[in-house]
């Protein structure tokens, strides 16, 4: 087998076959295939596409390349989640104590965050104390305990993907549904778990800007999941505003508790609810109906929270600030950003926000740039709401005036004020399983 | 500027600006530019295509980053002719000494061989003495003095070419028109001269197997020449089956000679004749059809033999070999292949003889590889002609009987007799000039 064949193969609009595929992952990330016949491939995979089983077998091959979580020492169903990347979202913290209150077992592993979005490790880790880099054993141990441990990714999963996606990353070879789609599942299945829920973003902040590709790249991931045999659903939910009103980590626990507790942001609250509704769906416990009663039922009876309270408390965490936030470091600067005119919020960008959310110290530009736990935003008001000229429209947290005026600026640009209201948009777009795409709003 | 940003714009069916492509050959061949971006744009280009304007700076920024041959201090309109490769083609020895006996300057680099197809530069080497390796002073006073030599390539010529055509080779991606298209024409453009003809083989034994894409990628070399101040005009010229009777060096040179005292094969004869008359024309010697006279007029005169006996003699050449071929080493084992059975020459494969000839030891597979200069094929029987069981339709020269065993079993597939006679096939199917395209046989 030669990889110019293969090349020329997926060049021509050839299928591949498994053999071809395995014999270019094992030799890719052998080193046996050099970047510049890998570059070629992945940019003829961007003009040709990939059929649904290519999409498939490169998954495999992909999450095979390395180490394959077994999570079959630990009883009941095991359901993962992946979210596409956003602002503010901090879903995770609230949905996996939901569903692990009522015996799912989510054995969970997270990134960090990177540009404008935030990541939930970096999030964990503003509770004094946390522990988000476990062993194996520690971290089944948890799971089996407590039903429910996040983590960062560790181990050696899915080298393929790590060496591929920086090659793409730098040939503009990104934005390929397959190629998005084997990234991320061939990681949730190397993960291990039985089931796995897929929160696509789309909007200004996402990656996927429109509707209709979110809906592709949801249906391409549910394909490769079904394929495999993991159970798989996705959402399409909205990323053209941040979700809930807390921007920043310490920030965003402290909403993730008021949420737990009944108190959250009306979107935020709905959304998890969806969320956590799926993952319970997959995991069998009824329809979707019956699992957003269940899920409402644990934020209203405590449950959830005490789960929440059980999983930091395993993982080494300070369980006071959860129950007092106010014993979180603050920041030494705030500061309230001012309406500059009377009207409707009409939009705010996502993208811009987390950006701004990043200039106060929240979030990182490169790798290894540090993080200031208490710096973020915290919204007033959100699209849809009337606001007066002097009416505070967010609060700024950080450790310098200096970054406020930076925050400032990008945060203005991101905001638009106008006299009329904006039109709803739903916070679920639509639902994507093996029998189809669910629109929330009936499409033109 | 950035790499990414060029192959994105190209990804998306951008046209790239000068200053685009002159930062991609600039780095590239410089070393700061990585394989893996060029072939990613590669593919790219060779799904989006390039306009004639892309075409042609591409063509300029690869020409310009090695050495510019200056033929300005010699006199006369300079006339260089490119063929895209052939077997048995050996159109350069006849047709520059026709056109030079006429003052046209022809100061000519050619290649060598290699797989199934043969190189100018090995066929002069299979006279004794001649040197292919001049130095520039060397070589342009022999054209001055005797109006045309051919030597190698040498010198820093179009390095950009070098590094792409390896990569392009690896990729898949040599199968572009205007990556084809530059290549050439970057070449023929550093060599210097101020008009270029063009023979685009097209046919079983040549690189583009159709007439329609040959007149592709004869357009798209014209439009780079005329647009960057190159007279270029294109023939395109049958390679469904071997021009003239001899395949290998010096066979060649024997068929050469006897060409240029008017007892050639028609078919190279006429070819030939075609090839000088647009030479001619492209000089400024009068109509297509005024040259073809002129043509003719320099193989009944003795002109134009006497000037390849000039040529051969500056550069070392023994010319007694040209005035008596019984001179050359002789093959130590010949052998007749006769047919097997009554009808016509159907089809000759071209490629297939080729490497036949190769086997003998006419050519070489790899680079390195020695040629035998005595070795090769004269056929006796061309595509049309009626055979009868038992004729001899070659003689094949060689140093071993294993060998001709071997190239007996290449040749027999390669030919084909049947009942019927084949169709008439035109030597040249077409004439490509800036002002467009001219048919020998009109388009269904």
């Amino acid at each position: 087998m030669r990889m110019y064949d293969i090349i020329s193969k997926k060049r021509g609009g050839g299928e591949l076959s498994q053999e071809e595929i395995q014999f270019f992952i094992d030799g890719y990330v052998g080193g046996d295939i050099p970047d510049y016949q890998a570059s070629a491939l992945m940019m003829a995979i961007y003009f040709q596409g990939m059929t649904e089983r290519e999409t498939a077998n490169l998954t495999m091959s992909m999450a095979r390349s390395g180490e394959m979580v077994d999570l079959s020492s630990i009883d009941g169903v095991k359901v993962d989640k992946h979210s596409t990347g956003g602002v503010g979202d901090k879903t995770t913290l609230i949905i996996a104590p939901m569903v692990a209150s009522l015996g799912v077992r989510v054995a969970k592993m997270s990134g960090r965050g990177l540009g404008h979005t935030g990541g939930t490790v970096d999030k964990m880790e503003s509770i004094p104390g946390m522990k988000t880099a476990l062993d194996r054993e520690t971290f089944f141990d948890i799971v089996r305990k407590v039903g429910v441990s996040v983590i960062g990714q560790s181990g050696n999963l899915v080298p393929a993907d790590k060496k591929l996606y920086a090659l793409r990353d730098v040939t503009a070879t990104i934005e390929s549904i397959p190629l998005i789609a084997s990234s991320i599942m061939s990681k949730k299945i190397a993960a291990g778990s039985d089931c796995i829920l897929l929160d696509v973003k789309t909007g200004s902040g996402a990656f996927m800007k429109t509707v209709d590709d979110s809906v592709r790249l949801a249906e391409a991931m549910v394909s490769i999941g079904e394929h495999v045999g993991r159970r798989t659903v996705a959402l399409i939910t909205d990323m053209d505003r941040p979700l809930g009103n807390a921007i920043g980590n310490s920030l965003e626990i402290c909403e993730v508790c008021e949420t737990l507790r009944g108190r959250g942001p009306k979107d935020l609250t709905a959304i998890c609810v969806e969320l956590a509704a799926n993952m319970l769906y997959l995991a069998g416990h009824g329809s979707v109906e019956e699992c957003r009663g269940l899920a409402k039922g644990q934020i209203e009876n405590g449950g959830a929270f005490q789960k929440l309270r059980e999983m930091v408390a395993a993982q080494g965490g300070d369980v006071s600030v959860l129950d007092d936030n106010s014993k979180f470091t603050q920041a030494a600067v705030r500061r309230e950003i001012p309406a500059r005119k009377d009207g409707f919020l009409h939009a705010m960008n996502t993208e811009e926000c987390g950006i701004a959310s990043v200039e106060l110290g929240a979030g990182r530009e490169k790798k290894e740039d540090p993080i200031d736990f208490s710096a973020g935003i915290v919204l007033h008001k959100k699209v849809g709401d009337r606001v007066a000229a002097g009416e505070s429209l967010a609060t700024f947290f950080t450790s310098s005036q200096e970054k406020c005026n930076e925050a400032e600026k990008l945060f203005r640009t991101a905001v638009q004020i106008s006299a009329e209201p904006p039109a709803e948009i739903p916070l679920v777009h639509a639902r994507v399983t093996k029998d189809g795409v669910e629109y929330s709003v009936p499409k033109g």
